[in-house]
């Protein structure tokens, strides 16, 4: 079912997408600024996937760099078109779609300035159903759809486009080349078809995102816990809350990469580790859980997401985990995102602290244990 | 007046190369049996820039890169057209001639490879007169040609196409790009017309290399000295002659950079320092010559070139300096090419040891003693 999205549900959403963007995917209220002005008095048709025609053309468009950086570059219209026009170009067919690589502040509401700009609908759907940092962790990789051609645009008007041999490639160049222009490029890539599109997106992430926005709200208003308003919706679970104490944080290769430590009640510390998003989190030597789970910072109170990059010494938060997508836990999926590919040295743990089981680090333990 | 260049020549060609390459451009050796394979026994028609048609479109084609890797890494046929086929289909016209970027072992022969891969008649000219390390350090830089849009490509198979604002930006991301894809890519760029060629390359530029190549090959069969013929032919003189006696080099940002001593008779020694190509030259607190004048470094007996990343202890050399295009003495010119630029505290000195009147650090240290 198609609806529509005004300014209006911004904010809401904007929220919503900061905590499924489990720390990462850059500042909800600078998205919001953006998708706003691109919305004005005007509105984006939002299709659900299965609606598509099988021969769409669906193109994702995102911000690309360290959210440190994002939250003080604001990108411009013209520079989150440029992408599309110069990917529409090399295609040499009309984009009829627009759609989210990944839920996140930022990376929620910029499609969403894309699609007004350019009068097209967008795919009430994203590539992750959450964010992760590098541009090839998406189930479309999985499914076998290319991340190129991949176009990439600046704020001085410099724009690329890249055909690689496989998302890997596309990443690795698309990143040094991100640095150098500044930390942050607009990016547009993952060409697929109707039929491509429907099978490895994550249905219905737009509309999760308004119901995770306004049930924050909403609680709030109605004097009710926010958290466990989120935690409920979410099917999740409350993993710590307390004080953060510690904040080491760094901007190095593109990335937001760092640790935070959280203090909560009767000398119990829980550390969370990230890279963008957040990736791990442990207390008292046991991990509570590992992406591709979510692990999630809410205020103690008013329930809003922080982001990695917002983290501040003194906040009262809560940290709370929630099921992936659950194709993430497959073990081609785990060698692409869980903890072992980010250098943690552990498997990946689901969001109730058991161990998943797929994950292929378990497998070469095993053999080596058996070697 | 068009002429046929057939395998026969390209010893003589890759030879003559090497020397103006001035150290750079990259391993003769490794040029000459990609332009041998790729002619086999067939011709390639070179063409004066003066007989190009107003209309025509010309593409640069060159190798990019550090010349310590590209000696490992030689390109295979299939890697030097990808970059002129990615651009001619973005420029969507048919590319009519193939130019060289630069003189230098590798990249005046690798467009001879291009040219015989695509069927292509090839300029006899290229951009410099000499060799350079980065690529917007070229003459149609100064009659504001743009190097984008540029192709560039690597041996696994990844492509990619830039649209940058100005030609220095165009070597930022082309250089990171060039890094990450292991320090030696296969580029396309700096499209002209038939106009535009005429007016901005240094013409005649393959054959003086054949000229200067057959020289150095003539005079040792005739016991006459071989380096001494080569600084007549190029109007140049003697620097020094001596015994590499110290190399530091490292491979950093994508250059080959580093300098080298040789030590003459009675005590006196020359330094050289080099990023790729070899850029100053100074003895006893004098500087000989810099560039953009040409200094070369030949063994002593044979008057073979050797390259910046080909200088061994012990080597007999003897260094020689020669005049650069005139153009490159221009205000402009110095500001992207001289001794300033790469980091070195001296205005440009010509290949007489004397200074070049347009340095701009000149007037810039003159402005400040006035002040």
């Amino acid at each position: 079912m198609s609806w529509i999205l005004s300014a209006a549900q911004i904010p809401d959403l904007a929220r919503g997408a900061a905590v499924l963007g489990t720390g990462g995917g850059g500042d909800p209220y600078i998205g919001s600024l953006l998708a706003a002005q691109a919305l004005g008095t005007g509105t984006v048709e939002v299709v659900a996937p299965d609606e598509l025609p099988d021969d769409a053309l669906v193109l994702t468009v995102a911000m690309m760099g360290a959210p440190t950086v994002m939250v003080e570059k604001l990108p411009s219209l013209d520079e989150v078109v440029a992408p599309v026009h110069a990917l529409g170009t090399y295609l040499g067919r009309p984009v009829t779609h627009i759609a989210c690589a990944e839920v996140g502040g930022v990376n929620s509401t910029i499609p969403i300035a894309a699609a007004a700009a350019l009068g097209l609908p967008l795919l009430d759907a994203d590539g992750m159903g959450r964010a992760f940092p590098e541009l090839q962790m998406v189930l479309p990789t999985l499914s076998g759809i290319t991340a190129s051609p991949l176009a990439f645009s600046d704020e001085k008007g410099n724009v690329g486009v890249l055909q690689t041999v496989d998302n890997g490639w596309t990443e690795r160049i698309a990143r040094v080349a991100c640095v150098e222009m500044g930390c942050s490029v607009m990016i547009s890539g993952f060409s697929m078809s109707g039929a491509e599109a429907k099978a490895s997106l994550v249905a219905g992430s737009l509309s999760r995102c308004i119901e995770i926005g306004r049930g924050i709200g909403t609680a709030r208003e109605e004097k009710r816990d926010a958290v466990a308003a989120t935690v409920e919706l979410l099917g999740g679970r409350e993993l710590f809350a307390g004080k953060v104490v510690d904040v080491q944080r760094a901007t190095s290769t593109g990335f937001a990469r760092g640790r935070a430590r959280v203090d909560g009640a009767a000398g119990a510390a829980l550390v969370l580790q990230f890279q963008n998003e957040h990736l791990v989190a442990e207390s008292a030597g046991t991990v509570l859980a590992t992406t591709p789970d979510l692990i999630m910072v809410l205020e103690a109170d008013s329930g809003e997401p922080i982001t990695t990059e917002g983290l501040r010494y003194g906040q009262r938060v809560r940290v709370i985990a929630a099921p992936a997508d659950e194709r993430w836990h497959a073990a081609a999926a785990l060698a692409m995102v869980g903890p072992g590919y980010f250098g943690y040295g552990m498997p990946a743990h689901r969001f109730d602290g058991s161990v998943s089981a797929a994950d292929p680090t378990l497998t070469a333990a095993g053999s080596g244990a058996a070697a």
